[in-house]
């Protein structure tokens, strides 16, 4: 755990925001992972122009904002008109998570997430992948929340283990594993009870978004669509325990019990 | 769920906290649920001993704090002293939970609670717990969350179906309930494999604090000691996504598969 904790605090200290021109300029140069940008809109200036270029070299998603969305994010109140969220933690690539797998001799199993937004509920799962058996987790680039400082605390370590990719793509990833013999599985009311389901095999757990779940497109690409016994009077369950009720339904055929 | 929708808006403009003599002295004996009073160190005046003898008789919790304290707490400058933290939410009682169960023709299944303190997963185990088919969630009244508007929210409409009841003494709850008829079980990583205990009966699920998990008087009253299988690197879930694998295991072991 003393890594962990030294990490925590290096993070800590020098924030997951980088403001200014220069700044941000060389946080792109280095190779830091920036997970988005945000650039006042209307602005085309030279050093905007070269950060736009070095952003689009990296395949960085930019968000133009107005002048007050940057005063209220910025911590320094000198943001030039860019600032750019970094990532706490470095992603991992496809091929760590099946050498991982490969490490401990067992079938990959992957949780895939359409979408999660709350670096709470994030946290929670890489932290159920790491017990539950999962070599990776997999994340989009857009419309989710990435490794901030908060997701690696909620974590609780599990990032120093586990390791995170962050694809452009989900459905596109998921036709690239398939060819590489994984199934795909996703939660869904309407889907076979997870119980009835063979999960046993090289797996691809879906977990959809907080609010509007797996996305059509998602869906249609899953091999299996799992449903989690619902006793209750309302609709669904928060998604960290969602993922974390399904991975060890995985964890539980794979005991073979 | 219009129901809920409009509960929440009237919390939202009502607020939790209430400040000032007057209106604390009026919520104690409107019958309204006060959390936790917070008083001026050292203030003995008439109205502050009325106010202590209202909360005694109704065994609210009372906390001593500074003028500092107080003034950070406060909303509206004004709290003269005290302030008063109300629940968002009514609490039931005990027999409410047993109605339930009966009214379902079912064995009591409920979900203790030995100190969660965080309101998004007390608010996301009062949602497993509805999901799960469990007939109530039992929290102390002590160095716990009570049910404030963030637990409301989290709850996703659960707290208007799940009977959620305060008590003082956790320990003596079990013996109570012990004496009806439950059995109960806490997870803990020294337990039996949760699939080798049959969870089917009357029972009470332990599930303990955020960092350090069920205290030991809770545990030596438990029955049994379910261990949730962990294969990874790190220590232990979060307190609300072992909630739900332990509660999905009850409800797996009750629907026979």
């Amino acid at each position: 755990m003393s890594d962990f904790n030294n990490k925590e605090k290096a993070i800590d200290e020098s924030g997951t925001r980088i403001e200014g021109r220069n700044a941000v300029i060389e946080a792109l140069r280095s190779g830091k992972t920036v997970d988005k940008l945000f650039i006042l809109d209307g602005c085309h200036d030279g050093p905007v122009m070269t950060i736009k270029r070095e952003a689009a070299k990296r395949d960085v998603m930019i968000k133009y904002v107005t002048k007050d969305r940057l005063d209220q994010m910025s911590e320094t109140g000198k943001h030039q008109g860019v600032i750019a969220m970094v990532a706490a933690y470095d992603y991992s690539e496809l091929e760590d998570i099946y050498a991982l797998a490969e490490k401990k001799g067992e079938a990959p199993f992957v949780l895939l997430l359409d979408g999660i937004e709350d670096p709470h509920n994030l946290g929670a799962i890489i932290r159920t992948a790491n017990l539950a058996g999962a070599h990776g987790v997999i994340i989009p680039k857009d419309r989710a929340v990435g490794l901030t400082a908060t997701v690696l605390k909620a974590s609780a370590g599990a990032l120093n283990y586990t390791p995170v990719v962050k694809v452009t793509n989900i459905s596109r990833t998921i036709e690239e594993l398939k060819e590489r013999g994984l199934w795909f599985v996703c939660a869904d009311m309407d889907g076979t009870l997870m119980y009835d389901l063979d999960l046993k095999g090289p797996i691809g757990l879906v977990i959809g978004n907080e609010g509007s779940g797996v996305s059509r497109l998602v869906k249609e690409k899953c091999d299996f669509i799992a449903a989690i016994p619902m006793k209750g009077d309302i609709d669904s369950l928060n998604a960290s325990v969602a993922a974390g009720v399904l991975s060890f339904e995985i964890a539980r055929q794979r005991l073979g019990k």
